[in-house]
């Protein structure tokens, strides 16, 4: 049986890129090679590299604004530290909206002074704060737009004079955004991207090259882009996957025709939600997440029977993160309406057996 | 036609490998869902990882000899970085034999003191210096025990008192070794061990955990260690694959039998570059690599003739780096004795026609 796959991530991934990656571990490029065994500096990976990150910047509609894309590894929490490594000279500002956040702030402290302009921690980061004011002498200013976790979304940006970094793991791709109003984005790739084992760098160049430090060449942006992304052996598989995964969204219209499905799909699972009287959400209403839904039973004596009927249903991957308990749905651009639509059903069955 | 893949890297792995790759991409262990889309907390995947960081102590010989595995990101590049932050508290000893080694010490140069014991850059690393000292009251000693450019590779390693540190991406798990002389041990994946994307790492504990400076998270192997790898989402392919490879070398019969036929595939290779007046190696021949072997052809008039007569043959990746020229035959496990073959009956096949 097909499995609807609400996993946080590493998550579900367009049926169509998985058989083009199973073939290429195989047969590559008609080459009579695997993918895994030719060098990453050969023409036919290096293509997939270049198109890769013209995909990127085509979606994101950043196509000769200054931006360079990197595809490089230890996912976000890589990224922590090479932010602060890379922009980090006195002090910078971070808003706290979950454990994401939270870390970041950690790993950042470790270079120099962070401070948090505000935070959600009081509410279990039940919700974005909002209102707060950003000093315009700080280095840059740092967010995470949507937490997995809570199930809470940014659904504006701060107006902000320094330079805007923003985690975007969990939500990149996903929904239209001025995306030049950011000059760092990041992005682990096991979301709307690909599977895990590559990251995605998105950088305005001109906010590069401002810090005293010594970097490491791994951690150095400047480094990366030079090498385009192949300062070492990159992820090979992991890009030419992610690759496949810009081009199914390319194909289907782009992050326009994207937005659309995963509007209804948050819209179903949202109004069951506060419909059906056994569940709740855990979210502020305002802020709920497009890609995660958090939800919990009112009533845990209803857990085994739920949990049951979702397992016969084929619903995978809907347990709530330890810190908040209950269910989340993660609903990324390659789950289909169906699995949403077959979850609801479920809930709503539940009601009518209580 | 099938290819004879002398790739340096990404290299050659066992089709039985890439065929459960191809597979798991599909359909992991049976449960309806691509290796790519599970979460990496979910038991199947926690297995995985416990059983590859089982074999490769096994393989080593080092189970119970208080040594932690790790799979990591970032490739042996990274573990430069590493292992200056995490041991690196006054001055360390470096032993320069190659492009690897040099990046390893200009790496650990950002964090401190770095001595080169010796060097064998005077003669572009055709040879393994050997006779030096390592000072007893540095923080460790560290090498490079494979040169894939170059094609050396150590023989032997010195009597070290301080904590000795080897890079053994190009030649780890292809020879015999007292494994229990090194107190750490690193590989980028990518030849021996499986694809491009995961650092496999071995550490001695105790040498761990006195240096005074603050250590990222990522960063850190006692955080690394304590997370079983798991600190944040690793490359979960990389890894299966990985795993798999490490169960094949197993099953054939372990180190000791890959040896053998490593020991075979080097003899035919050198003994044609040393019988046939056509080439000539680059690597002194006390310190030729069973990994690698460089060679030249004398008379470049014939590189066309030659290159064609490969390309026909389905010798595929035989170009020598760069700064070397000429031929490198990249011999990793996977690589069957009958590559080999081919490849010697060309460079005699040249020697008739010419």
């Amino acid at each position: 049986m097909k499995k609807h796959n609400f996993s946080a991530g590493p998550s579900i991934l367009p049926q169509e890129v998985l058989l083009k990656a199973s073939e290429a571990v195989l047969n590559f490029n008609n080459d009579n090679l695997s993918l895994l065994e030719i060098s990453h500096r050969s023409k036919p990976f290096v293509d997939v590299m270049e198109h890769a990150r013209a995909l990127v910047l085509e979606l994101l509609n950043l196509e000769g604004k200054g931006y360079k894309v990197l595809f490089l590894q230890g996912g976000a929490s890589t990224q922590f530290l090479m932010v602060a490594l890379n922009l980090l000279e006195k002090r910078a500002g971070y808003l706290n909206t979950g454990s994401w956040s939270d870390k970041a702030i950690k790993e950042a402290k470790i270079y120099d002074d962070i401070y948090e302009v505000a935070s959600s921690k009081n509410a279990n980061y039940n919700y974005i704060p909002k209102g707060y004011d950003i000093p315009t002498d700080y280095d840059y200013f740092h967010c995470t737009s949507n937490n997995t976790i809570f199930g809470t979304q940014m659904k504006s940006f701060p107006k902000c004079s320094i330079p805007l970094v923003c985690d975007m793991s969990s939500d990149i791709f996903s929904r239209q955004l001025d995306f030049t109003k950011f000059d760092l984005i990041y992005a682990g790739a096991q979301k709307n991207l690909g599977p895990a084992g590559t990251t995605l760098v998105v950088v305005k160049e001109d906010i590069l090259g401002k810090v005293s430090r010594k970097i490491p060449s791994m951690m150095d942006y400047k480094v990366q882009i030079s090498k385009s992304s192949m300062f070492n052996t990159p992820p090979v598989f992991a890009v030419y996957v992610s690759m496949l995964t810009l081009q199914w969204l390319k194909d289907l219209g782009g992050i326009e025709a994207i937005e659309k499905v995963n509007d209804i799909k948050a819209r179903l699972i949202y109004s069951e939600i506060d419909l059906n009287p056994l569940f709740k959400g855990y979210a502020s209403k305002a802020d709920r997440s497009l890609m995660n839904a958090t939800f919990n039973l009112i009533n845990d004596d209803l857990k085994e029977t739920f949990d049951t009927m979702c397992r016969e249903g084929g619903i995978s991957g809907l347990n709530g993160h330890r810190s908040v308990g209950g269910y989340r749905a993660s609903m990324y651009n390659a789950l289909p309406l169906e699995s949403v639509q077959v979850l609801v059903e479920i809930m709503s069955e539940l009601e009518t057996k209580a």
